[in-house]
């Protein structure tokens, strides 16, 4: 596995990976972009890629803009030595691990989430969150010119941004989702997941459980988002919660559940710690 | 020439083009975004682009975006079908020419211009204006994927914002910045002369004049930008200045020209038109 920091060297080396299979073409390269403290959800991701495409590169960036003053950036868990093993045992032929310096410089083009669907859910509650999350996208899609990228549905409004970027601004990559996966108590994995004390990791298990919820009320042909809304928020009991919504792949609100083009979230504070989890119908 | 009006089309049809060339890879495509009402300016990016690559993609899109409300798009100068001949005549190889439908959605992701260099000069009078430009022209770029794409350094600040884009973003087309045309009298060209009265357009002559004073002043080895800037101003008389200033090609100021690192640029307004017009030194 090669280990690239500099994004030029990265842009150079993957010109020659191409150019040495010669006669028309490229080759197909998957990449995974990530911010470190690999779990089995990032190991998912590298599996489809490896799948999907010739060759397989992964990042490692630890992305700053995507924090928002007081937020969790500095005690953000980090893993680099365990992250290479795992990536190498991937079969990840790059490893692409940039320095902060080696992305950002002074006074820059930055990308903007959508007014509306840029500034619902997640990014009500974190306001320029995904402005970072789109810059640093872009760079690396820039960098890497992937074939494919993958992303977690797990990150659903995440994934719908990028999408949308990927759609609106007319890039050459297509974006992939990929199932989250789960404990098998139903905890979606996350990295952030480690900031939970054991009756912490308990009570966060009704997150997972009101998606379940939810899901086996539509099962019963019960569709009607209120009713499933208020269900949940049930389940959830007295975490706070900053949202529970039933929203169609264009994350616009549903009155009711369309099978085929329905995502239900909720996110919640358990702790000092926020958790995400979506169920898609 | 082939015309096209769809962007999916357009990135099929070079696809094609450039496997058509078979073995080892692509054919180098030169592109040049206009708004249409070409002038020789516009020519002679579309010669630079012709001399350097082997395919010329031209597009013509007045891009609403980059308008302020009660600026000039709706009288913006229309000229298709000369504008198609001095294309064909040209030797371009596909014209781009969409529609706004093509190229915009709603609720999108949008670029923004950097907070300081984004917001100086031009950046400072029309404060949204080069979050369209960089916004539209993403779009071209990600459409077109040319190895070249051609700017005007008449319109300096622009294209100074662009290339900080490409660098920033890591964008896979280098900038090609061609040296401005001007009438035999001095006046450079802008699609938006028209515009100009009899009275006006001697007026006009006035910022091409002031340009060549403060040439001249460098050419006796005076150096220092007040100086400069203040016998710039004696020219300009009576017209309303936006600015006169001497920048580094970083558009940071200067307190005296450096050869080969600087830029003297100026904006007025004579009648209800703005004129830009600049010199490198």
């Amino acid at each position: 596995m090669k280990i690239i920091s500099s994004p030029l060297e990265l842009k150079e080396y993957l010109k020659g990976e191409n150019n040495s299979i010669g006669f028309q073409g490229s080759k197909s390269i998957g990449f995974v972009p990530t911010m470190g403290a690999l779990h089995q959800g990032h190991i998912s991701l590298i599996k489809k890629a490896k799948e999907q495409n010739e060759l397989v590169v992964v990042s490692i960036f630890l992305n700053p803009t995507q924090f928002l003053k007081g937020e969790d950036l500095d005690k953000y868990p980090k893993k680099d030595e365990a992250d290479k093993k795992i990536c190498k045992l991937s079969g990840v032929d790059v490893l692409f691990f940039p320095h902060v310096e080696d992305i950002y410089g002074t006074d820059e083009v930055t990308l903007s989430a959508p007014n509306v669907r840029g500034y619902v859910l997640e990014g009500n509650s974190r306001p320029s969150h995904f402005n970072g999350v789109l810059t640093v996208v872009m760079k690396l899609l820039n960098i890497v010119t992937p074939t494919r990228a993958y992303f977690g549905k797990k990150d659903a409004q995440q994934l719908n941004l990028i999408s949308l970027m990927v759609k609106q601004l007319f890039m050459n990559t297509q974006i992939v989702p990929v199932d989250t996966v789960r404990e098998s108590d139903g905890l979606a994995l996350s990295s952030r997941n480690v900031y939970l004390s054991s009756k912490e990791r308990v009570e966060a298990l009704k997150v997972s459980s009101s998606l379940r919820a939810a899901s086996s009320m539509v099962g019963k042909n019960i569709l009607d988002s209120k009713e499933i809304v208020k269900e949940m928020r049930k389940s959830l009991g007295d975490l706070e919660i900053f949202y529970v919504e039933v929203l169609n792949l264009d994350f616009e609100q549903l009155l009711h559940v369309e099978i085929g083009n329905t995502i239900i979230l909720v996110e919640v504070r358990v702790g000092t710690t926020r958790l995400l989890d979506n169920i898609w119908l």
